[in-house]
């Protein structure tokens, strides 16, 4: 069968995070995948929604609905953007089947071969695989603890321009990041939204995570600070109710939401008629707003005992971050302690699972660095898990 | 915002369905779209499916699931598809959001720009739009009342191999076709087989209609005359239990399934875990088994009842195909008749809207032709319908 297969197909490569969760099983303690706890699942009221649905509106909740999304569920998600500063109406709203889908599209509609996109580096994997099948030039700008490296972004936005090259976008998780757990400062994202001006670009905006910042204050995102419309705002319910739903969303100018729903024609046509209707209700019944704290609590709690692990168990030579939200913690270790190399030996010997952060990373750096995900496993695992990787770590300095 | 577009989306066209659908308002009789009748929908059985789902294992049904589909799923649908006939296992099948997601999918690991995929003429919009993003040549082969005219897909064939070039699949919905209606014959399986057999290339079986062929045998899928591996069968749950649920599968060779996983990776991730719960019960209470006779009766009594007003209506000169199942009448009026350049008109004066044959032709070709669906108007509408047609083609003829 290979001899059918198109050119991109062969570049295409299996994540390795999907490998990994493959060999979770009964003594690997898991901190590689970013899988939520089923304990902040709104179950009950999930099922009263969907009971609800079904006595009243059967024929249309199972029915095609249109490729944008049906219409109250778009109204109802500008309301809840607008609650969180973002100025949006019904048509700057496009539904999608996770996130996942809204960077394939975006990709699909902005990327012509050649044409370079910056990415934060380390960035999520999903989006370089998304972004990948359009075959631009990535290049990628350094990340600390503030985000994203302002100075990194201009001088790449300047060689493009030096080179006659066209940026389509900056892609960023500011808040929470996915892999770092960082979250952008307010001077930075100013300063990135005033580069999306000066270079004449637009701004990705990623944001799965900022909903649920436990610690301090919440900054504003890039699309509630936007005048000019060049954010393209991305989120999902994923970590908000469920990700067996599959939904997301994007907050985009209205021309760009028409090209994305052009696109998504082609792709999944419409995005589950049935899931849609339990997002809208959920919203009516401001499920996600009372959802919230009680999500907050677990993950901060869970955070609260990786960091405390770390502190007890990591070597002299160790560093990580300190997340004020999301379900991440970038561990980096000694420079000599090779994380991507050790990965079989951590899930044969060790039996701890994490995602080298290798896999992150647009150019193959940071070996000695890794994702450590606290969404899932018992709080008991979590700081077995962080002792193994300890050992491991002291052992192979 | 048009500056920032790729090449790639300056080509994409919304669909004509689409666009006719906005129009489907009060007054007029919409034989457009191929949406099904919601009497068909088994909202009960689905509602006590989620009842038991959401009560039973709400933490799987909510969480994140494999990219292939959940195992029990895979299981299930492959003893489905065995008793239809199909050699296939648990490792053959991928669970898709709808059989669109399969299309772009199969486009996206097969076709490298400039390759020939060869369809029939006409064909389903969907694939079309689907394919069109990859960047294939693509040969259309002349439809009868048996399906596609093997002959001239033959000679395709041997122009591609004469000029070089690779054939990487033909394109086909052998049963129930969409649009024509028409159901390809026994002996023209046989020879489309032995066509991929000899140019060794692929063929894609889109069927989600031959579940319910309402009148004479149901013909064997060619998936089910396959030895070899060459037929990528394709399917969909939006006519045998609800769209709204968006979910399809395919059926491959396990190599290409796991092209398939790896590039769904980077579209959707996976398809809603939630609906794929609710299709795996459906399947294990054989729902869709106990559905069908219910839904053909639906369908065949639906699709008497155009052709009996298509018999009293039309003027001299028009003909019309008979459907043996599925949801299309193909309407060709007398030669004269631009029913493509009539659409507004149909719309505004005579208030009845279909799709006109040019939107499924690959090379504009058609002008004359209507896509008629029995699917989903009440009755009465159809009769009305058809009587409003034929007397706008009585009157432009």
């Amino acid at each position: 069968m290979e001899q059918f297969l198109s050119a991109r197909t062969r570049l295409m490569k299996a994540s390795q995070v999907r490998a990994l969760l493959r060999w979770v099983g009964r003594d690997v303690i898991s901190l590689g995948g970013g899988v939520p706890d089923p304990a902040s699942f709104p179950v009950d009221e999930i099922q009263d929604i969907l009971r609800e649905v079904l006595s009243t509106k059967a024929a249309a909740a199972l029915q095609y609905a249109p490729t944008e999304g049906i219409d109250e569920l778009r109204e109802e998600l500008a309301g809840f953007v607008r609650r969180r500063g973002i100025k949006a109406s019904f048509e700057n709203l496009l539904v999608t089947s996770g996130s996942q889908e809204a960077l394939d599209l975006l990709g699909r509609i902005l990327v012509d071969r050649g044409d370079w996109i910056i990415v934060e580096n380390p960035t999520y994997l999903g989006a370089l695989q998304a972004f990948a099948v359009y075959e631009p030039h990535i290049e990628g700008a350094p990340m600390d603890e503030n985000g994203v490296n302002v100075e990194a972004v201009e001088q790449a936005l300047r060689k493009a321009s030096r080179g006659g090259a066209r940026v389509k976008f900056v892609y960023t998780i500011p808040t929470c990041h996915n892999p770092t757990g960082s979250t952008q400062s307010l001077e930075r994202r100013k300063a990135l939204l005033e580069l999306a001006e000066e270079y004449d670009t637009l701004i990705v905006e990623d944001d799965p995570y900022s909903y649920f910042t436990f610690e301090g204050e919440e900054p504003p995102s890039l699309k509630s600070m936007d005048n000019s419309g060049r954010v393209v705002y991305v989120s999902t319910t994923s970590k908000l109710l469920a990700p067996g739903l599959r939904l997301g969303w994007v907050v985009a100018d209205e021309a760009l939401v028409n090209a994305l729903a052009v696109a998504k024609q082609a792709v999944t046509l419409q995005s589950p008629t049935l899931c849609q209707y339990v997002l809208l209700e959920a919203l009516r019944r401001s499920l996600i707003e009372k959802q919230l704290p009680r999500i907050k609590e677990i993950y901060r709690k869970r955070r609260d005992v990786m960091l405390e692990a770390l502190g007890e168990h990591m070597p002299e030579g160790a560093r990580w971050t300190r997340p004020r939200g999301g379900m991440f913690v970038w561990l980096t270790a000694p420079p000599k302690v090779n994380l991507d190399a050790l990965l079989p030996l951590a899930l044969e010997k060790y039996k701890v699972a994490y995602v080298p952060g290798t896999s992150f990373h647009v150019d193959g750096s940071g070996h000695n660095t890794a994702r450590l995900s606290f969404s899932y496993p018992p709080l008991d695992s979590i700081r077995e898990g962080v002792a193994r990787l300890a050992r491991m770590i002291k052992e192979h300095t």
